[in-house]
């Protein structure tokens, strides 16, 4: 008797495991005789509604194919920004019925808060309709804000390039005989986890960075040119990591108050290095000081060249574990990785109901967050530290990465 | 009978391998029964006339140390913005007075187009002054610009970061369903050579870079938009590379054209990419075009995480080969590198005379970018394939770069 076909997409923003746990997901899907094809959505949901399906199952022609796909870095079903429109039941409708179109039994889908939002949907309408597709939910955000998981896949390979590079900027300064500020941009714009993780470069034995802010405190920029004055009595050149969402106490955000009409009359927003560099650059008049605002843009979350190890295991983990859970006849629910212990690191992997976690951000602890506002505590830096262990790097030739991709153009129908 | 002294300077901006070329020299020298302590001295030249002067054969105390120091990106002794003043015997006469107080027979230098002046002149003046002291140049830029050498060390360490991110970058542009123009900024001022390595991105099996924009050409706006308009005709996202340093047919900078006045009424100089990109949304209108400039700034000469092999070793060898030769009582050279072949890709080293060498900008040949200005040829290609080669990361601990540090405080006293 032939098996029930399995569907899985990706959303969301790009990191550089989400196709580790893709791999997971395939590899146990392969081992068992329940699901038939694996068909993957090109670009989310939205594709999939346009029944832009490829066939994984033709696609992966080996075990050295699927080591490549954890190897390569960004999406490779593609992605989208598109929520399922709520209060529109059609497109509810349509999901359900390209499922069956394919004899999907199973449906997966990787991403993030909104990702979790509509799979949480799908799985309550499917149950509501009768159907007996289960709906599995595969968490995936460089920003770590995911509820009820302790971390997310494809944070801690963006924590690691964070303070990688941190260190080497740091290194790339403190040579020069004159005062350097450089400031440091790093993605976030609710929770600040990536720029916690600035914090583990100073495991490299170094002063950086010096201060450090996440957009859960308000930024106070009196005390912050404060702050920056005093350090240079004392260090010659200091590295500031700030979350690209700090906001001042009435909401509005430091990238904002950096706004300035470029040559055609347009607002341009420099992002919030760059208004802290204007702001020193006004405020601090010290001989030959060098200020350099750097934007880590999406450089952090595609570095596949330095993914850590763990997070890429982790994040393979929780796409076999999804297939698993959805095989054993679970819907509903998110796999979410649970910490048992700091040192050794020690963690499990749970079924989590998707109630609960869609929508919701997790956001850093206060307590992890030092009283003054600009630096995180002992607690946090334990919590960060064993998710960037471990180099996992793209697989080279000739010195550059070699890349597994899908082909998106080989649509195949029911 | 002891042997005379030697002392090593770094000079210009931080490389990865800059500190492989110290070690080069390090490693020759203490095989050496002719040399006795090894000097270093802390931020350049200017440290130097300060008499900020280390005992390396005190601080390197194994060859754990030295491999150590190999693996540790920007300058090890630090370095200077400082340039020996023209017409000004005084400070000849001191380099010559601390040399001597140090009993030092041999000088060093690892640096740039500056730097290799500076050496230049002062190994012309010990000759004058009928000094036996021997002054050798060690090359280092990421800018690729020293001349008579067929590349320098650094340049393979920062080209294969291009590359790298280069082919990162696109992954990341491409899974999304929307049109996208994505701006990397790329180092060099006046030579092109960085951002031409961005094309050897291709070699991961995509298409980006689509253009490829190099200070050697003069930029022509409304070629570039006719251009980027055409290519998003055809392919939904592209990715340009540009060099920092790329001007108008006038002389005049584009990144001067994007200066915009900050909110404190201070000019402010956003940089070529930002200027592209304003010019981008002002004149391309396509529904949802997403346009992002990313400045690579000095990730791209630290990012000893994922260092060229080849560079590496090169770096070393130049540094050896420096003291070997003014072991053999040579004066005034720059140790250069001579390529044989491409394919297999072979080279030797040389004691090029300082002189033609400093002051000389070896820019990109124009044959070398193709006719439409838009790109580099197939021999550019073949010239910089074989120094991105090869992997050498830092050594790494607990998911963390381990660096080597020289006590700077440690000063010491002939």
């Amino acid at each position: 008797m032939a098996g029930r076909n399995m569907v899985i997409a990706q959303s969301g923003g790009p990191s550089a495991v989400i196709n580790a746990s893709l791999a997971g997901a395939i590899s146990r899907a392969m081992a068992s005789e329940e699901i038939d094809r694996i068909y993957g959505a090109v670009n989310g949901l939205q594709g999939f509604l346009e029944r832009r399906l490829i066939d994984i199952t033709e696609q992966i022609r080996s075990t050295d194919d699927l080591d490549l796909l954890i190897h390569t870095p960004s999406h490779a079903l593609g992605t989208a920004r598109y929520k399922l429109p709520a209060g529109q039941p059609a497109v509810f409708d349509d999901v359900l019925a390209i499922l069956q179109e394919y004899n999907a039994g199973y449906f997966f889908f990787i991403g993030g808060n909104d990702s979790m939002d509509s799979i949480s949907r799908l799985a309550a309408y499917f149950k509501e309709k009768g159907s007996d597709i289960k709906a599995v939910g595969i968490p995936k955000t460089i920003d770590n804000d995911l509820a009820v998981t302790d971390h997310s896949p494809g944070f801690g390979s963006a924590a690691k390039f964070v303070a990688m590079v941190t260190a080497e900027v740091h290194l790339d300064t403190i040579v020069y005989p004159i005062p350097a500020v450089t400031i440091l941009e790093i993605m976030g714009r609710n929770a600040g986890w990536l720029t916690a993780a600035s914090a583990l470069a100073r495991r490299s034995g170094i002063a950086a960075p010096h201060l450090i802010y996440l957009p859960e405190v308000d930024f106070d920029p009196d005390a912050f040119i404060a702050d920056v004055a005093a350090l240079l009595e004392t260090e010659k050149q200091i590295v500031i990591a700030i979350s690209e969402g700090i906001r001042l106490a009435d909401g509005s955000y430091i990238a904002e108050t950096g706004a300035a009409e470029d040559m055609f009359g347009h607002k341009t927003l420099g992002g919030a290095a760059t208004a802290l560099e204007a702001m020193i650059k006004r405020e601090i008049k010290l001989d030959k000081l060098k200020i350099r605002a750097i934007q880590l843009s999406t450089l952090q979350r595609s570095a596949a060249h330095i993914a850590s190890a763990t997070d890429q295991a982790e994040a393979f983990q929780c796409g076999y574990r999804a297939v698993e859970a959805a095989l054993k006849g679970i819907s509903g629910v998110m796999i979410s990785i649970q910490r048992a212990s700091n040192d050794p690191y020690l963690v499990y992997y749970q079924e989590s109901p998707l109630v609960g976690i869609a929508n919701v951000e997790q956001k850093v602890p206060l307590e992890w967050i030092t009283p003054d506002g600009k630096d995180v505590t002992q607690e946090a830096i334990d919590y960060l530290l064993p998710l960037i262990r471990g180099e996992a790097t793209e697989r080279m030739s000739e010195g550059l990465p070699v890349f597994f991709r899908f082909d998106w153009s080989k649509l195949v129908t029911p």
